[in-house]
C-alpha cells in the first residue's frame, strides 16, 4: 500500500497546474531538500507523463478533406502539377510545402542537456521538447532527428552529421542543431552555416548566448554597470560560453576584461592545449584576446569581478560560494548548468550574489533559450532568411531585454518567460528586420506583416493545443500520478 | 474579365466536397474531353490549392501543457530522466517518445509518380500527400524526408541513400521508401531490410504490389476464374511489377503461365540484359521462371490471356485497343500508371474488357496503394515488427479483398476505397497477426487489441482533422478559386 502525503495540498485542479510545486512538499523541508525534491519530482513526473503520452509531438492535416476527390487534388493525379513545378523551379518548394515553416532539430545524441553521451535515441525527449516548444511558442512546425553518427569503430563522425544535414536540406526550411558534443559541433556548425543553402542555427551555442546576452543586458540595467565596462568570468569554455563570449564581445564588451576558464584551468595566448589544434579554433581566438595577465586561479579571476557565467559541469558544488564571496557589489550570477546549476541560487546569495540567474524554470531568472530560438526561428522562415547571423542573435538579445524591461524587471525577475506570449512575435519580428539590414533575407516584408504573421501563426498553434485538450484528444493526465510522484520524491528526500 | 463557365453547377456547398466532379463540366464533353478535363482540373486545383495552405501537413503537441511548470516536465530539468532512461535501453525510447508511431517517409525523387526525376524538392508534394494520408487514414505520423543522394557528379548514389537511412533510425518507427528509380530502389530496399532495426516498407514494390494483388483476386471472383489457372501479362518491369509477380506466384499463381515485358520486349532467360547485371536480379529471378516459350511480342501475350497488369509509361496510348481484343473471355485489365492509365477504361471497355482497374481515384476501381500502406504500418507499429515480410504483404490483400467481398463487389467496384474507414483498423489487425505468426513481431498483442488500438488512433486522426475544419483552424477552401479552375480547364479542353 501506498503512503501519499500531501502538505498544503491545493484543490485538484490546481495541482493538475503544476503551479504551487513547493507546496506539494513539507513546510520542514530545508531550502536544499525543497531544491532536490523539486528536481527529482519533476523527474520522476517527466518519465511517467512521457509513457503515459507516448511522446510529445504529433502530425495533423494542415489542409481539408471535403471528400473522397480531395485525395486527387493533394495525391495523385493531381499533386503531380505541384512535383513538375517544384523541378522547374525548386524555390516554389517554399509556397507548395510545408517546407518553409519545417524546421529538422537534429542532434547526434553526444551532449544531451547536462547528461552527456545518451546514444542516439536518448536525445528524443530533448528533442521532441524542442518541437512541441517550437510549435507552442513560435507556431514554427518542427521534428526531432537524432542521429547515429558513429562509424564502424564506434565514433561519431562531424562528416557523416554533415552529409546527413546536406542531403535532407530539401525537405525543411531551417536546421536547428542541438546537443552535439565538443570539438565536432563547431566544425558541424560551420561547415554546414558555410554550405548550405537553408539557415542553420545551433541552439546550444547561438541560443544560449542569446538569451544569456538578454539576461546580462537586464541584470546591468538593475545594477547600473555598463557591459564596456565590467569585469566577467566566464567559466567553462564549451560552444556555449565561447558564443557567449563573442557576442558580449561583439555587443560592447572589453575582452580584456574577461577570464574564461575550462575544465583545467584559465584561458590565455600561452594554453598549448588550444594553439596547436585547429578543432579549438574558437577558443584559441579567446585566448588571444582575452585574460591578458594570464590570470591562472579562480580566486584571482573572481577578484572584484561583476559578473560570472557559469556554463560548465552540473552542480551543485562546481562554483564555490568562497569565490563568490570574493566578487564586486551587486555580483551577477548565471550558473546555468542544466540539470543542476553549478551553485544553488539561495547558496549564491547567501555568499553575496546581487543576482542569480540559472537554466531551471522552478527557480527565478530562467536564462532559456525556449525565449529565443522560436522566435528567432519563426522571424528567420518569414523572410526566408538564408542565414541566422550573430548580428540577428545580438538583436534578439536586445529585443528580449527591452521586452521584460518594458513590462517591469526586478532582481528575481530579469527575463520574460515562456508563457509571456506577446514576446515571441515581436522578437520575430525584430530578427526579421536585422535580417533584412544584413542583407540575408530573400523576402522583403514590414516588421508589422511579420509580426502580424508570427502572431496569428502563434495563436493558432495555442488555439489548437487547448482545442484538443478541452476535446480530450489530448487527455487530461491523472492526477494520482502526480499524487505518487510527490509520496515518492518526500520519501527518496527525507531518507 | 474571367469568362466563368457552369454547367449543372450544384450548390456551392455541394461543390466544395468535389463530390460531382464530372456535372462540372459541358454535357456535350466527349469520353476523351471529360477524361482529359477531370485530370486537368485535379492538377491545376492542387497547384492553387497548395499555394492556398502552404502544404499538408503540421505538427501539433500530443500532451498538454497546464501551465508554465509542465515546461519543466516536458523539457529541462524532468527530461533529463527520459534522456537516461533511453540511454540505459534504447527500446524505451519506443514507449518515451512518439517514435513508435512515426514513420519517415524517404525519397529521393528520382522517379515521382508518373513524372520521373524531379530533383530533390520536386518530390515533397507526394511525399507530403503520403504523410497527410499515413496520419488520416491510418493514425499514423509521418514527415516527408525528400532527400539529395547525388555525388559530386550529379549521380544519385543508392549508397548516399542507404546511409541516411540507417542513420536517421533511431528517430522512427518505420521507414517507407517511396519513389525511387531503377535499379537504385531495389538495392536500396533489400540493403535496409537487412540491415535496419525498424521495419522498410517499399511502398512503390510491395504496397502496390499488395493492393493489386488485392484487385486481382476480387476481380478473379468475380470472372469465376482461378488465380493458379490464369494465363498473366505483366505490362513493364519496374519494381511494383517485378513485386506483383513475385506476391502472386507466392500466392498461387503460376508462373510459366506469365509473360513480362519492359520496355522493349519480353523477359525470358535468353535476356541478356538482366543476366549480366546483378543490379537487376529482381528481373533475372522472373526472367528464369517465367515465359518459357521465349514470346516475344505483344500480339502473341496477349492472346487468349486472362490478365493483364501495366505499370510502365503514362499513356493514355501505351495499351493498344488491338492487343486487348486478343485476350480471353471476361479479360480483366489493370491500367495503372500515374497520373494517366496506359489506356483509358472506355477504351479498353469498348476493346472488350470485362473489368478495368486504374490508378485513379476519378475513374472506377482505384487501385490505390492509399488503402493498404497507412493499415499495413499500422499494424506493424503496433506489434513492434521489425520488418515486413510478403506474407504479411500478402495476408493483406486478402484482407483487403475480402473486406470488399464482405460489403459487396461488381466490375466497376472491386476495391474498396480510402473513406471505407472500417478498413484500415481490420487490415492492421489481420497483418498484426501475420506478423506474430511470422515471428517477426516483438510485442504479442491479440487481433482484437491491435484493432481496438487502431480503431481508437484513426478516429481521434479524423476527429482531431474535423475540429480544425470547424473551428476555421484549417482555412475553408475558397470556392471562387474552384470555379476558376473550371473555367481555365473547360477552356483548355476545348481549345
Amino acid at each position: 500500500m501506498h503512503f501519499y502525503y500531501f502538505c498544503n495540498l491545493f484543490l485538484s485542479k490546481k495541482m493538475k497546474t503544476l503551479d504551487n510545486v513547493e507546496s506539494f512538499f513539507p513546510a520542514d523541508f530545508s531550502e536544499e531538500q525543497k531544491a532536490k525534491a523539486k528536481t527529482l519530482f519533476f523527474k520522476n513526473l517527466a518519465l511517467k507523463a512521457h509513457q503515459f503520452y507516448g511522446g510529445k509531438i504529433q502530425t495533423v492535416p494542415l489542409a481539408p478533406i471535403y471528400g473522397f476527390n480531395w485525395f486527387n487534388v493533394w495525391y495523385t493525379p493531381g499533386v503531380s502539377a505541384v512535383s513538375t513545378t517544384i523541378r522547374d523551379d525548386n524555390d516554389r518548394s517554399f509556397e507548395l510545402s510545408n517546407r518553409k515553416n519545417l524546421v529538422a532539430v537534429v542532434s547526434d545524441s553526444t551532449r544531451v542537456l547536462g547528461d552527456g553521451d545518451c546514444t542516439p535515441p536518448g536525445g528524443l525527449g530533448v528533442m521532441e521538447g524542442k518541437a512541441m516548444l517550437m510549435k507552442y511558442l513560435g507556431g514554427v512546425d518542427a521534428i526531432a532527428l537524432c542521429v547515429d553518427s558513429r562509424d564502424e569503430n564506434g565514433e561519431h563522425q562531424a562528416d557523416k552529421l554533415i552529409e546527413l544535414v546536406k542531403m535532407v536540406q530539401p525537405s525543411f526550411g531551417a536546421i536547428n542543431l542541438e546537443d552535439i558534443s565538443q570539438p565536432n559541433c563547431f566544425k558541424v556548425l560551420d561547415e554546414l552555416r558555410e554550405q548550405c543553402n537553408i539557415p542553420v542555427w545551433h541552439d546550444d551555442a547561438q541560443g544560449t548566448a542569446c538569451v544569456t546576452l538578454a539576461g546580462i543586458l537586464n541584470a546591468l540595467k538593475l545594477t547600473g554597470k555598463k557591459l564596456s565596462e565590467i569585469k566577467t568570468v566566464l567559466y567553462g569554455s564549451g560552444a556555449a560560453n565561447t558564443c557567449i563570449a563573442r557576442l558580449m564581445i561583439s555587443d560592447g564588451a572589453d575582452p580584456k576584461k574577461m577570464i574564461m576558464f575550462d575544465s583545467k584551468e584559465a584561458l590565455h595566448d600561452q594554453r598549448e592545449r588550444y594553439s596547436g589544434d585547429p578543432r579549438f579554433y574558437r577558443q584559441w581566438e579567446l585566448c588571444k584576446i582575452t585574460n591578458p595577465e594570464h590570470i591562472k586561479t579562480e580566486e584571482e579571476a573572481f577578484k572584484d569581478a561583476d559578473l560570472v557565467v557559469a556554463l560548465s559541469k552540473p552542480g551543485p558544488d562546481t562554483i564555490k560560494p568562497e569565490w563568490i564571496k570574493l566578487m564586486a557589489d551587486k555580483a551577477i550570477v548565471f550558473v546555468c548548468a542544466n540539470p543542476v546549476p553549478e551553485i544553488y541560487p539561495y547558496k549564491a546569495k547567501e555568499a553575496g550574489a546581487y543576482i542569480v540567474a540559472t537554466g531551471r524554470g522552478d527557480f527565478p531568472n530562467q536564462v532559456n533559450n525556449s525565449v529565443c530560438f522560436p522566435a528567432i526561428l519563426k522571424g528567420t522562415l518569414l523572410v526566408s532568411a538564408r542565414k541566422i547571423t550573430d548580428e540577428m542573435a545580438i538583436c534578439a538579445a536586445h529585443s528580449i531585454a527591452d521586452f521584460a524591461e518594458q513590462r517591469g524587471i526586478s532582481v528575481d525577475n530579469i527575463m520574460p518567460n515562456m508563457l509571456e506570449s506577446a514576446l515571441f512575435p515581436k522578437v520575430a519580428a525584430d530578427v526579421a528586420m536585422q535580417a533584412i539590414k544584413d542583407g540575408v533575407a530573400i523576402k522583403n516584408l514590414t516588421w508589422d506583416e511579420v509580426y502580424q504573421q508570427a502572431k496569428k501563426d502563434i495563436d493558432k498553434a495555442h488555439e489548437m493545443s487547448n482545442l484538443l485538450q478541452e476535446k480530450g484528444l489530448i487527455p487530461e493526465f491523472p492526477e494520482e500520478i502526480i499524487k505518487e510522484v510527490v509520496s515518492e520524491v518526500v520519501k527518496e528526500v527525507r531518507d
